[in-house]
């Protein structure tokens, strides 16, 4: 039963609902969509039997909803930093104007290789009042039991009814459901902080060659530590599979849509990101959160969120991010090479990194700029005239002019039109392997009030065209009254604040700065290790106000400069203090870094130029 | 410059040929379609230009023309019998009515992973006079140089420009152009007969698991031989890949289409089968060639032409197939499962081999079959009103009507539509792995006047329900006046007619045979081992006036009956003749055949029954 109601109310709703507030309300059960039972083909024929609807809401009634790839629908897809494959989908939401989806605090419970729910060509999309979850998830969690110096092994302990595996030629195969992963990427995360062990990078097992092991009576594999440090009893070996079949199943991927929702979803799980968008204008997650399961310590294989070449505000308040594999956020752009220029305005570009492929790097209206990938500077600006797709690396573009001059050397392209605001108020990131937050775009720029605890940077504004060419040197950064708590406890020169593009021997810093305008304001630093902020390449740069007090919960480390400035121009470093370190916190400057304002800092002392 | 031309002849022309006398020619050359260049993105461009045009054909100067990956259109696709991925293609050739592709004799030179021609939705297709090849084929020839008893090791010597290999973690790498092939699938070839050598399943290397080779020297290997018997000094080891990545890239790849014609195209290799077609109605090969280069001993991956699922005639005339790694051609439907009744004439199916999955398995309109999966025998029949399609390997498929008392127990589908009649005359299929012809097609067959010497099998009428899914019981087949010479040099009870289905232990026959009229008439057998035929579950059989002389090529072998009936109905064994061999040769039939007449035979002895 299908019942439709007209909200005379309307016009006293805020006008982002509005839009929605008329609509028809689809109860799923009238559909057989039922608790306990496979939804997924019942499901795939209610959305398909309202196709073309506009202001469609399907209800949930709360309960653990099952599905699985057997009858799912199933489409070649590229989605951005994952593997491309055929992927069968829980919810294919294609081309609808204003639908929601209204979990009423249900589970959806998904088995094997799925993508949960996938927003394609949509205007107007929410999703709401659910979480994401696998039967069983895309890692394997090995406690370490034992640990033995004297032949180099260390022995870890398996539940194999949630984590099954067999041992085959000496080599261990985790069983999954429908497919089986090498022991592959791999680390060690501490249960006493449910987050990756301090200095995890010396454990963890190399994986590029055979990875050898023993079974060790009926649920226990021993490991070969293969020169790396044994990982201590207690500690868990967290093990997510191997390249190109490690990202094949985010839990949400939208695409080329606008006016995205996700409000109080929580994901468990997922063979990739909790939430990836690409090609999307508006995106808001309040109260999202990915988190681990009690009975896991791990949540996501890769990263809670990430936006790739998107536009309008990318919005995120009252999130809570915890317990992933990858970074929190990352907002970024794609600097695509020009294969070859064939006359007429036209190129052969190519999509640079591998886990980009299938991008649609631009279309017809889109401004681009031509840049040289030696100095990763621009120096033309156009806009595209048509786009033809060959395959998933390569196109051919068209663009209405080029310079006279084309100079000869390696070049690039950069889609202007798709960067996006990027909002971030009241959220927590933390427990993560990674990065708290990656922000490479040319929008105006937020992060206020929110909670970082990363075990890698808290916020890297990087931007590089020589490995994951990411693209974006920002141009207005505000990042204030936020607390960054124990940040870098993987250890080394890692920073709250890291703001540098990443260049190859070849590249080179060109004229300008790649960076401008970061604002780094009444941050609070809880610090073993009193590091800031590293930047490089940036123009007009403020730290200001900050607070930084000692932290011992990991070891304290002075090695490296608190505030370390490279080839920077209009900065100015006033008022933050330092407390509770036995040593003075140092600022240090480049010779090429110009136009510096050192003032009224306390704790901190400036190393002469 | 493209110049039309009105054919005022079109009347005297036989009518299969006028429809697309009238057209237009298109020098490719005047495009930038040009020999020893990359012709991949201008043709791409060419044939973009003539898309919704009919009459077109496109002609090649006489040259070597060259195709790549890089800027190739690509698509995903599922190619039956291969392995389903996205495609990069070289002839994109979709939706076209009457296109011709003349070659003028050039060679289409491929390099990597791509598929050279596919012909999608055409409506009248001609290929001709052109040749396809790859810089590197799709396998590695290895030359057994040295061979030890004692260690039970052999060497092979590896020309590494031709067959590049690099050996890491003690097993050895063949670099192709874009990926690497460990060792895989691997048979020993004789350079003097230039076919698998005699009773080549005791060589070969087993690669269930790791199989561990030494370097020696700069171009040899060392490989043990775990088991299997030393391959002899001379004769060549051809590994040839693993799945599900050994079928990525057919030469020519037909689906969807009809009247569509190959006329003197040669494949010298390929990443899969030379032709496939499937959904295609008539198709007609006409001195088509598929053989290696002079500097190589294999051909193709797989099969030289496989047809499934196809309708109207399939027709092969004066074609020479050789050298390849698989069957000479096969033609066949396929069994799908049923999973599920959904109810009002609903059910959910399922492509049963996952070398089938992406199957068109049948379209609104089409009868088809229900059928036990036990005695693999159809109960009843009816026609299709819609199909939905789920994913690769399921489908929604709605009939017209049910039997009111649907047996519960495991049932398939079958496409009684989409069976085509086979003519096939004045061929030769020799010296490959395998069989020379696989026939299991409802429709009328005529195999006259051939030249087949198999490996396998020469000609295998099956049908299965239980490994390769391929149907198609057969109705009236007629096998006449062709030469089998030494078939069946792989060693054991291997024939030149052998007719049966395969069946699981769990399945049994049914009431009914499962094929129908088959006549196996005039032939010559040149043979060392007296075999002429093993047939099963056939109603209607005649073997008569066959000659079978006897052969010293390979070891004489008289363990097995010539003649060997299994519950066979209408048998007809007269007028053959055996001549030369020092014994006579058996006729051999079970308890259960029924009206069976053996008369005026020579030289041959039947067994009591």
């Amino acid at each position: 039963m299908k019942f439709k109601w007209y909200c005379l109310l309307a016009l006293l709703i805020p006008s982002a609902l509005s839009s929605q507030a008329v609509g028809e309300e689809i109860n799923v059960a009238d559909h057989g969509v039922l608790p306990g039972e496979d939804a997924t083909y019942p499901l795939l024929r209610l959305i398909q039997s309202v196709e073309g609807e506009s202001n469609i809401t399907l209800v949930f009634p709360k309960g653990t909803y099952r599905f699985a790839p057997d009858n799912a629908l199933e489409q070649f897809r590229a989605v951005t930093n994952h593997d491309n494959s055929l992927k069968r989908m829980g919810f294919p939401l294609f081309g609808f104007q204003n639908i929601t989806i209204d979990g009423g605090g249900s589970t959806f419970l998904y088995h094997g290789r799925i993508s949960p729910i996938v927003i394609e060509s949509c205007t107007g999309a929410t999703l709401k009042n659910f979480s994401i979850d696998w039967d069983h998830p895309f890692h394997s969690e090995l406690a370490v039991v034992e640990n033995n110096e004297d032949d180099d092994t260390f022995t870890v302990e398996v539940d194999r009814d949630r984590y099954p595996y067999t041992i085959k030629h000496g080599e261990v195969l985790f069983e999954r459901d429908g497919w089986s992963d090498p022991f592959g990427s791999n680390i060690v995360f501490d249960p006493k902080t449910q987050s990756p062990i301090y200095d995890t990078k010396k454990y963890g097992v190399n994986y590029s060659k055979p990875v050898k092991v023993t079974a060790v009576g009926k649920n226990r594999i021993r490991f070969n530590a293969n020169g790396r440090a044994l990982p201590p009893v207690g500690s868990v070996l967290i093990t997510y599979g191997v390249n190109p079949t490690s990202r094949l199943c985010p839990a949400i991927h939208i695409a080329n849509s606008s006016d995205i929702r996700v409000e109080n979803v929580t994901v468990y799980a997922a063979g990739g990101m909790a939430l990836i968008a690409e090609r999307t204008e508006n995106v808001t997650l309040e109260r999202m959160v990915v988190t681990s399961t009690s009975d896991r310590l791990v949540a996501t294989r890769a990263d809670a969120t990430h936006f790739v070449g998107c536009r309008g505000t990318v919005k995120l308040e009252n999130c809570l991010f915890e317990h992933m594999l990858d970074d929190g956020i990352n907002v970024h752009g794609a600097y695509v090479k020009i294969e070859e220029y064939l006359g007429n305005n036209r190129f052969i570009g190519a999509i640079s990194h591998p886990q980009q492929w299938g991008l649609m790097f631009a279309a017809p209206g889109d401004r681009v700029a031509i840049l040289s990938r030696e100095t990763v500077l621009p120096f033309h600006q156009t806009s595209v005239e048509e786009v033809e797709v060959l395959n998933e690396e390569r196109f051919v573009v068209t663009v209405l002019d080029v310079p006279d001059d084309l100079p000869a050397g390696p070049l690039s392209m950069e889609n202007l039109t798709w960067y996006p605001d990027v909002v971030m108020k009241h959220n927590t990131i933390r427990q993560n392997r990674a990065r708290a937050a990656l922000i490479t775009t040319k929008g105006k720029v937020l992060i206020d009030s929110n909670y970082f605890s990363s075990q890698m940077h808290g916020i890297l504004i990087e931007g590089d065209n020589k490995k994951w060419y990411e693209s974006g040197g920002v141009q207005d950064v505000t990042i204030s009254n936020n607390v960054f708590d124990n940040i870098g406890f993987e250890g080394g020169a890692v920073y709250p604040l890291l703001a540098s593009p990443l260049l190859t021997d070849e590249q080179r810093m060109g004229e300008g700065h790649f960076h401008r305008n970061i604002r780094f304001l009444n941050n609070t630093i809880r610090s073993f290790n009193g590091l800031v902020a590293q930047t490089r390449s940036v123009s007009g740069l403020t730290i200001a106000g900050n607070a930084v007090e000692f932290s011992s919960d990991y070891p304290a480390n002075s090695e490296f400069p608190s505030i370390d400035l490279h080839y920077c121009d209009d900065v100015q470093i006033v008022d933050n203090t330092a407390t509770g370190f036995d040593h003075a916190l140092t600022i240090a400057q480049s010779a090429d870094s110009t136009d510096v304002e050192i003032a009224d800092n306390v704790g901190f002392q400036a190393e002469s130029k």
